[in-house]
């Protein structure tokens, strides 16, 4: 997951070569007509030259243009290394055990009707992939058009924009999960002067994805930049590992992903047959992760020159020069609304320019009078990219740009230094002075929309986050209750999700429309009692309650007291009339505890009932709820929200990738705008946020019990008391995954 | 205001000609010097073969560029319709008064070194505009770079770019704030293959304002979309009026602002010494006066031709069609983000479809199988053109648009029907593609994302708002309220706000920043119990309190109540010990008064105490805050937001301009998420939200009043109770604007 920066995973060097470079290919489904796609392969591989041997198979022919056919590949002489397979689905089992049988490495399937088709072609698609891993045989796709090593021109594909462009080499790797985006890519990155290094469409998935391919293109010493064109995310730990790597070999990895709306969402599930999440969940991902996240085409096509051999910046200050307003306005504006921090020059600065005859406002946008002519705007240029106050700069020019181009010659480039990253924005359209730009490696974009997407993408990159102690002792203990919990009859719930959701709803980012996606099937459940005792052993304090079997057992009662029924298999309780609150003295919580007993047997004659919850009734500020989940997507994450129903309404939460240390869950606390009032906000009184963080990194801590061990987790509400009195979880509940049950917890 | 629909500012002919089509213009500052900016103005006048007369203006020469020059233009024979001022700030108050003097009609002044500076600059421009009123002279400027008449080939503008240009005739007609946007707006215009009307750059507007040239533009029969490039609103109720006038000529007006963000509208602000406001307040006047508004640069180039001759749609929903999927998904999660309704199919179609041999999914993104091949595109196309369950169409093209651009004529344009919007997208660089959509009249979008802001703005393009019904006979009694209040003695309190703040706070959209913005010198403030006194002739329950003014003036009590100390001159009441809650019987009532009485007397001797506000204490299910405001931007409008300190630290509320009838006012109310808790959500005793709107209807009448007469009012908390039970104005505040002070309010 996020946190694993081993490197079990490091790539194969024999299966790199294999791909990347075969000495042989054998072409399953070659033919010789010119009109097929099926031809372009072969063709491609002519007019590159390529020098390894290529083995088409065609039961139907002798030879394909001109090079000996073989009916199978079994049939064919020689070791093959790599196999490009563009039979039917229906034959391609067939066509891998074949490649089996020949100790092929890698295999390429261009055939589509698998997985992306529903349940029928995601059995045949287990098939291909149980034949493969049988055989010891890699594979790409189905479903994809393959690769281009463009480094070394072997071309492996069935891309005709590959044919059709020529394509530069270059320091740009690109892997795409949409095989109909390559050739956009490809032909928006030629018109920016972009170069390749490699190409890979992944399509389904199967056996190598973009996590892999990606971790490929990272040790690939001619890539410099990986550029990811996402629907989904399917091997996360192994994206992560090498975007990790990236990080240590100084190089970025940029990623636009869709999904960012539900409906977007929903047609990318059905375009891939995958799982796919919250966005929010993804985003963290890539933040924790060191992936550069772009919003726009135009910007992912942009942005590497940015990123291109530089490191993630100390923060997000920018400064805007230009010598024409209107156009810097709408960049400055976007940068705002994105959150960075337009800077205005320091004082320090400005008295240096003013004794030079330059006098600047303290407005954040630099609008330099006579549009910066007489050196003006070179001398600001190179102050600014000396100065400490900022970590990017933006260069914008006005009609000049566009009626005398060399002016971003004498303007930009004859000062850029090349250290700190100054981008050019023309607002007219200005085709030779953005060429310039580009021949001369400094990012130049074509609408502000870019500009900012880009450098906003840049201006929060930061290092992977590293989790920096180890999971303490009374991990262990909480292990225990949950090996013991795991062990016990409760029976799976059909149909749906088997955690009971909270009475008052939440407000965490759990999968929309979440009843027309495939659900996971899942482990059992602890109930409030068992959850809390968990909760308790990993140190955040409980309900203080007690199970009560009967009237007899209340004993004494202090203070006010709240009774809920206990019992796995009734939902929605408080509607049910199955929890009592507020009751005062012995007598009323011993004729509650008779009256819920009573009302679960009329009601729920077939529920199993566990006693009666007496807890004190608990107060404080604020309720919030903290919840931990084992996304299959991004892995384990934490999350803290907002309780209450107006809440819920306005999803209001934070999520980070766990475990998180101390600082982390402080900086989680701090990014909840409505948890300012437990900070003197008004005057209100203070709450203890520091126990808040202390619970949220405790939380957090599930994620080392193993992958799947809890799959969700849930305190709701979780009680935030005043400064120095702690938090106390009121309510809770834990879901085991397929760990708990398959294995048992083990720290 | 918004509300007016009125002919008052048709716009006048003759300034119209003298504007656009002078029969002679006077150059003021003209020059033979080339280099020079000032020389432009006549070299474009007479490259266009401009058939008025010339009469270069310059006291040194007896010529310019083989013209006749004058040294004053007091000087200058026979009538003059228009002069080009380029004399430096100082000489302009001369240049005008000549101008007056010589009866001319209007003048453009170029110059710089007004308002834009601040204060001094402002100073300077006043004087200009009283020499220009008492003369009859109308202003475009100063700080602009003038205008053009393509249509009829008069180039009066100062504009490097136009120069440089080929300015292609055509009926798009360009009004900006920004002079050094023109050129980029030109150009970006003119890649795409169109061609302008009339180019106005309007700089500080201190006479002829975006509202009144919209309004000649509109008016102008060779203009058939008016885009503005927008920084503020300077002249809100012209621009309503211009965008009224152009729906009832089923023109389009499309506009991008400035100032989205805070950054943004500080620099805007400083850049134009204009006031600037919120953005919601924008987007307000802008959706409900019909003006179609774009958040990219390209988007505003590419919407005009989908905007050409069409009206407001029916509602949001479009059909996304493709041949290759990854590019669609894009625009498809985009359009899903900024809330568009992306529609699959309907079952009928898709049978009808399925007779023929094309079989679709009911995903909402039809992505054809083999490319769309054998005609299925076109029929697909075709169904979508006729069929109701979509307001537009976008067809979007895969590699094939760049690699056999023929393919858009062979698949959108050859069945094209010219009535529903059809938009093309084409995934990779296919400039060859663009152009033929560009030619064939069709909006082709170079990225996935202006291609979803266009459409998002075309699709929520709705008619002007018109208000319904006569303000009702209980705004007289309100009126008389507040001019009675208006003759009281309150003092203005110094620096600042004179509203007090409400101490639990507000979520309201104040502006941002407005301690460094300058304040307007604000009217009286009515007090907590006269401004619930005319909440209550408005028809809004008020607290039921009353004003003792002493012990001995309580009396009985019946419930609980509230005591606060009533004094026009101490804010923050709570704070500062004056607001007693929940006292029960006569004498806990008068300990309280005597109490509070003492302890203002104490704390704050210098302050007038008018008594204690004694109410029954209000319980209910839901506080909310309702205000309105007479914004120097848009004019009045009606705010409902939630109340409590965390949405304060979440701010959420929903705005209209004012006033709104019974269903806009029901609109308002189901607009805010949280409210939903009102409506049964989660078996929640529902709330009244039936007396909720005819509450923010109540309010809204006050813009009744007419301009500035109540400047800012607010009921904080409003508390909303069960259903049928009403609501209740708890408190409130009234501050009186300029009209009340100067005339007294009048319905």
């Amino acid at each position: 997951m996020g946190i694993d920066t081993s490197l079990d995973g490091a790539p194969d060097g024999a299966l790199d070569e294999a791909l990347f470079n075969p000495r042989s290919v054998a072409l399953i489904g070659a033919t010789a007509d010119q009109a097929k796609n099926n031809s372009r392969v072969q063709r491609l591989l002519a007019r590159a030259g390529y020098a390894g041997r290529i083995v088409p198979v065609n039961p139907g022919r002798a030879e394909v243009m001109g090079v000996p056919a073989f009916p199978d590949i079994r049939a064919a002489p020689g070791p093959i290394d790599h196999a490009f397979v563009m039979v039917p689905a229906a034959a391609v089992p067939d066509a891998i055990a074949g490649c089996a049988e020949k100790d092929v490495r890698v295999a390429t399937i261009y055939s589509a009707g698998f997985a992306e088709l529903g349940e029928a072609g995601r059995a045949l698609q287990e098939r291909v992939v149980a034949v493969a891993r049988a055989g010891r045989v890699r594979l790409l796709g189905p479903n994809c058009l393959g690769l281009v090593n463009v480094t070394d021109g072997v071309p492996l594909t069935i891309n005709a924009a590959v044919e059709a462009e020529a394509l530069a080499p270059g320091w740009l790797g690109v892997v795409s999960q949409s095989g109909s985006m390559m050739g956009a890519l490809l032909s928006r990155a030629a018109a920016r002067g972009l170069g390749f290094s490699r190409l890979v469409s992944v399509g389904n998935e199967c056996d190598l994805g973009v996590g892999e391919i990606a971790g490929m293109l990272v040790e690939d010493p001619a890539t410099r930049v990986v550029l990811l064109f996402l629907e989904t995310l399917r091997d996360a730990p192994a994206l992560a590992r090498a975007a990790r790597r990236a990080h240590a070999l100084g190089k970025a990895v940029v990623a636009y992903k869709l999904g960012r709306s539900d409906v977007g969402r929903r047609i990318a599930a059905s375009h891939t047959g995958a799982m796919v999440g919250a966005d929010e969940l993804a985003a963290t991902f890539f933040r924790e992760n060191g992936i550069l996240r772009v919003e726009t085409l135009d910007g992912l096509m942009e942005l590497p020159r940015l990123a291109l051999g530089r490191r993630p910046p100390a923060g997000n200050r920018v400064s805007v020069l230009t010598g024409t307003g209107g156009g810097a306005a709408m960049v400055v504006d976007r940068l705002g609304l994105l959150g960075d921090q337009v800077v205005p020059p320091p004082p320090a600065m400005r008295a240096e320019l003013a004794a030079r005859g330059i006098e600047l406002s303290d407005s954040p946008l630099i609008d330099l009078p006579m549009g910066g002519g007489r050196g003006q705007y070179t001398t600001v240029l190179t102050a600014l990219q000396r100065s400490d106050h900022c970590d990017a700069v933006v260069a914008v020019l006005g009609s000049t740009a566009r009626l005398r181009p060399a002016q971003v010659q004498e303007n930009i480039l004859s000062v850029y230094e090349g250290g700190k990253p100054v981008v050019m924005f023309a607002a007219p359209q200005a085709d030779a002075a953005l060429r310039l730009c580009d021949e001369a490696g400094i990012a130049g974009f074509r609408t502000p929309e870019a500009c900012a997407d880009a450098l906003h993408a840049w201006l929060n990159w930061r290092a992977p986050r590293e989790v920096a102690t180890a999971p303490p002792e009374r991990l262990r203990a909480a292990a225990a209750l949950l090996r013991q919990a795991g062990g016990h009859d409760t029976p799976r719930r059909e149909g749906g999700d088997s955690l009971p959701r909270r009475e008052g709803g939440d407000t965490l980012p759990r999968r929309e429309g979440g009843d027309t996606l495939p659900r996971r099937e899942s482990g059992d459940t602890l109930d409030e009692a068992e959850a809390c005792a968990v909760f308790e052993a990993l140190g955040i304090e409980g309900p203080g309650s007690r199970i009560v079997g009967g009237p007899d057992e209340v004993g004494a009662v202090e203070g006010p007291v709240a009774a809920k029924l206990l019992s796995p298999d009734i939902l929605h309780k408080t509607e049910n009339g199955l929890v009592r609150l507020n009751l005062a003295g012995a007598e009323a919580v011993r004729a509650a505890v008779r009256d819920l007993l009573a009302t679960a047997r009329d009601r729920f004659p077939a529920a199993r009932v566990r006693g009666v919850l007496v807890a004190p009734m608990q107060r404080g500020l604020l309720e919030v709820i903290l919840g931990y989940r084992h996304d299959p997507e991004v892995g384990p994450v934490v999350v803290l929200g907002l309780g209450g129903v107006l809440a819920e309404l306005r999803r209001s939460f934070v999520v980070r990738l766990a475990p998180v240390d101390a600082a982390t869950a402080r900086e989680m606390v701090a990014a909840l705008p409505e948890l300012r009032v437990l900070d003197g906000y008004r005057n209100l009184p203070r709450g203890d946020v520091a126990a808040l963080a202390r619970a949220v990194e405790a939380m957090s801590w599930l994620a080392c019990l193993g992958g799947a061990t809890v799959r969700d987790a849930e305190i709701n509400p979780l009680i935030v008391r005043g400064e120095g009195e702690g938090v106390v979880a009121v309510d809770g509940l834990i879901a085991l995954g397929e760990a708990a049950r398959e294995e048992g917890a083990t720290p």
